[in-house]
């Protein structure tokens, strides 16, 4: 497999975006990679989405998006793994360039979803779940979650006031990123009062969704170079790998086995551990998830996964700063995008570009994207040189 | 790239399996094309399916069949391009495999349509079309493929019983496979006395859905050797393109330009020309689908593809055999599965496995996967030795 490097990177605002077609977001972000990468147009189209068929009535958004951004003829497909699908398009897209099948690839994730009410996007989002033993039996995405918290603040003896450093400091780090869908800062006071959504998550522990898209060109590593002030930044490691869709059959309900395998893949592949991590770009959906992802990702012994929000460590002056530039909690969670936002995120970081939440000399960075409730996980680390 | 080979194929029948979940019929399929590449399981799964989000309300299909089929733990994603997903969903393996990431993919094409009503089937299908421009103006999937039809009959001159060869090919040698979704003979008669379901097109020229499953299992062509009565079938040739997804945006709307195209770089892929092809497995949805794909794939000339079914070259004794176990037509289109059962029926031709329908010394088959009404098209070419 060859090396590949990220040549270009583009985002629009997570937002109601009630102007704007599916078309038209997509095709904004698409459009902007290909300008920062300085081409035209790539030779194939991967596009991560997750409820477009459901929610836009729009299938085969390949080339529904080829078609729409002066990509007319070229090879195109859409990759689904519900809220991790905008990784998983990243990643076959990575494999259609490492392969060398291709010379490049667009890589783009894209969600609408405020075209239909909140209760059929409830629905839409209970796709993720198992129809069959979950979704059907009633339990929404966030009631899973809610379940999960619930066990873990029993088995460990947190309460729910410690998870507020997670919101707190997502919110914080949104303040200064202009796409971010909430700029609001906010404090334990406000986390504490926040109302309850599915007991014990509030909604200062749910990322709220939202219509946006975030794209990224991918090309061979050895066809870019360093420029000043603007390094190379190569895919050094990614994996995927999965769990059980349903939580019930799970071994361990509180430690995310696929983050687990994914991370150590992509650092076994890398060569590097998660200390070399200056930045983290953790999957967020509820701030128990924050927590798992950390913990089983080797960067917090099981249940302590917490202690790193109340010690300050996730902070951009932190030992792992993430949700850099506010995560899914605060820049929002336009479910199959999220993935290619979160490596959009860590290039920027990795770029230098990130203003008042630049992680000073950040030169390696990690994005863990994840569909369902720990279902599908992908870890990508990037590196600049 | 390294070179690949198919280690393994497996099918359902395509019926309406009132008695059968999504989750049993993937199941049924991966788990005969595991034990017919004898392995237990792969490194990685490919899922191509269509319409699971809208009919069955399950995405994250990759996990949700890992899970399912004993590969608990193992990468697993979705791939979707409309009627194309099949066919998308091998080539992503196919990727994945020839780029070393990966020693074994299972690939496998799904759908379950019929725990819905009829209309909502038509609906759910009109999604493979534009939305905006559309099916939202009205148009079924059914109906865009009729306005093709009728504009192709005016401008060359055909009438609509000079169409009936291809279905009545379809229907005979769906007679001869077991796993086909109609088993009835038809004749010129018949054809011509069908129902009609959008003018031009009628019962008979038409595909019926059902729920049905495929699988293969790709593996590098190094790993395999050729055993007595079984050959290596390796993929020599495998291309995907794309053309505008609303048909109205075509230069000539009578052209599959997506075709052409994929075929072109799949046959230069395998320095291999049309005259080449021992069998031709299409994507006869519609029966003016057919005429189409033989048009631009170069099997006769622009106008001229109806008489390749009127001379019966298209019969198993004819120069190019297509739809060999019933086409689309009469084995039945699960439109997510459809792309992988012609891959598989492919498999079965150079395997020699065929019975009364196996093409004489085939070692060289194309398959050619449609998504939309020629929106994405993708061809592989596969040969034995």
């Amino acid at each position: 497999m060859r090396e590949v490097a990220i040549l270009g990177i583009g985002q629009t605002i997570i937002d109601e975006q009630w102007e704007k077609s599916l078309r038209e977001i997509g095709g904004e972000a698409a459009l902007a990679a290909l300008k920062d990468a300085g081409i035209p147009r790539a030779e194939a189209l991967f596009v991560g989405n997750m409820l477009s068929p459901i929610l836009n009535g729009q299938n085969q958004l390949g080339t529904f998006f080829s078609d729409w951004v002066g990509m007319w003829g070229q090879e195109a497909v859409k990759v689904e793994a519900a809220c991790g699908s905008g990784a998983a398009a990243f990643r076959a897209g990575l494999m259609a360039v490492a392969s060398g099948e291709i010379e490049s690839a667009l890589v783009m994730g894209v969600e609408k979803m405020s075209d239909k009410a909140g209760h059929d996007v409830t629905a839409a989002l209970a796709t993720a779940a198992d129809a069959d033993y979950e979704a059907d039996q009633g339990v929404s995405f966030v009631g899973l979650n809610a379940l999960v918290m619930r066990r873990y603040m029993y088995e460990y003896g947190w309460k729910h006031a410690d998870f507020a450093p997670f919101s707190i400091n997502a919110h914080a780090n949104a303040m200064h990123n202009p796409y971010a869908r909430l700029h609001e800062k906010i404090s334990v006071e406000k986390f504490e009062k926040a109302s309850m959504v599915a007991t014990p998550i509030t909604l200062l522990d749910a990322s709220p969704t939202g219509d946006g898209a975030a794209a990224a060109v991918i090309v061979p590593a050895d066809k870019v170079s360093s420029v000043a002030g603007r390094p190379r930044v190569r895919v050094v490691g990614s994996a995927a790998a999965t769990d059980t869709i349903a939580i019930h059959s799970r071994r361990e309900p509180l430690f995310l086995q696929a983050a687990y395998a994914s991370a150590k893949r992509a650092y076994e592949m890398a060569g590097l551990s998660p200390n070399d991590m200056d930045v983290f770009e953790l999957h967020d959906a509820f701030s128990i998830m924050a927590v798992l992802s950390l913990e089983a990702s080797g960067f917090a012994e099981r249940g302590q996964g917490v202690r790193l929000g109340l010690d300050n460590e996730i902070s951009i002056q932190g030992r792992v700063p993430v949700c850099t530039r506010g995560g899914l909690k605060a820049r929002g969670h336009p479910v199959g995008a999220t993935g290619v936002y979160q490596i959009v995120e860590v290039v920027q970081q990795l770029r230098g570009e990130c203003g008042a939440t630049q992680v000073e000399g950040a030169q390696i960075g990690m994005a863990q994207n994840i569909g369902g409730s720990g279902a599908t996980i992908l870890t990508h680390i990037l590196k600049a040189d």
